[in-house]
């Protein structure tokens, strides 16, 4: 990119840029590789003018994590005109389908952010919970009870989830459907298993 | 402690007091927090004497966190004269007694550990992969298959496991045996599954 060309960013799309410079270094390595000298190399710009955006590595990290985590989050916005039972395969379809096209990032993410900062973490973190409360949601559409049981049924849900794509997706590279037909089973188990939990 | 007698300890015993004084400090805080000046102080010792046995930060790390894993790990191995059945129960009410006992370093060892350092991560890792291996165990005893779809399944398990302990053991306080109920459920219900697996 020529400079002339660089120079006609607004203060807000350099920082886009920036971030998006490093959300494609996710993809590609894990989080705790990337330096501001990498980010700058790869900008065309100075360390100075990343420090400026983000003002330390971990402003840079924390940005770049909560664009990739966004990111899926929003291919993976559960479609709310379906009913409740459609709308879960969807979504997990959906899901399966990013971690194929994005493997390198939902690893980074999930396996890979170990930054030594909790705040990275706590923004993956959150993404478990928003993902748990979809299926409270959809559940209680179909009739469950919000129990402190089923809430924690989810939330480990996820966690296996997200371990099983991992392996099947990533690793294995199984196709989508199979896999969610296998999560769909597993979700409806851990649910049964909840509702007879004696806690 | 008085000077002359922390002179008497052997080297061996010397690194080991400061694995041990490490291991306890995971017990109260993330292992992020622990800087070789924390540990040099609660020790007695000076900085060079940390440097001296583990060389960097990262060695006090990998040293406290194995320390931890395999405490962990030696107080959970499977009673090999029970029967796979009650192998399994009986496994899962030690590790929910450890989870209770000693909350702080499994929570520090599950959700804490964001050192930066991928070896820690791999340390934390290995255990998962030994709980899972003996649960396959377990199963191909009960006359399970070996399958691809199977050692998914139990590795997502222990990810959906550790999850349920922290929420319902460490957050919770909630007592093991419906505890492990509703896992043994879970983990039957999961091996269904996978043998239905189309993959």
């Amino acid at each position: 990119m020529p400079p002339e060309r660089r120079s006609r960013l607004s203060p807000a799309e350099r920082r886009a840029q920036l971030i998006a410079i490093g959300v494609g270094f996710l993809a590609e390595h894990p989080l705790e590789e990337l330096t501001i000298d990498e980010l700058a190399v790869r900008a065309g710009v100075s360390k100075a003018l990343v420090f400026h955006y983000f003002e330390s590595r971990r402003g840079v990290e924390r940005a770049i994590v909560t664009t990739a985590r966004d990111s899926l989050l929003l291919a993976t916005e559960p479609r709310l005109d379906l009913p409740p039972r459609e709308r879960i395969s969807d979504t997990l379809l959906r899901i399966a389908g990013f971690v194929r096209d994005h493997s390198g990032t939902f690893s980074s993410l999930v396996r890979g952010v170990a930054s030594g900062d909790p705040a990275v973490r706590a923004i993956v973190d959150e993404s478990r919970e928003l993902n748990a409360a979809r299926l409270r949601e959809a559940f209680q559409e179909l009739g469950a009870p919000d129990t402190p049981a089923l809430r924690v049924a989810f939330r480990a849900w996820v966690s296996f989830t997200e371990e099983a794509l991992l392996e099947l997706v990533v690793d294995r590279q199984v196709d989508a459907v199979p896999v969610v037909d296998f999560l769909e089973a597993t979700l409806d188990s851990v649910v049964a298993a909840a509702g007879d939990a004696r806690f």
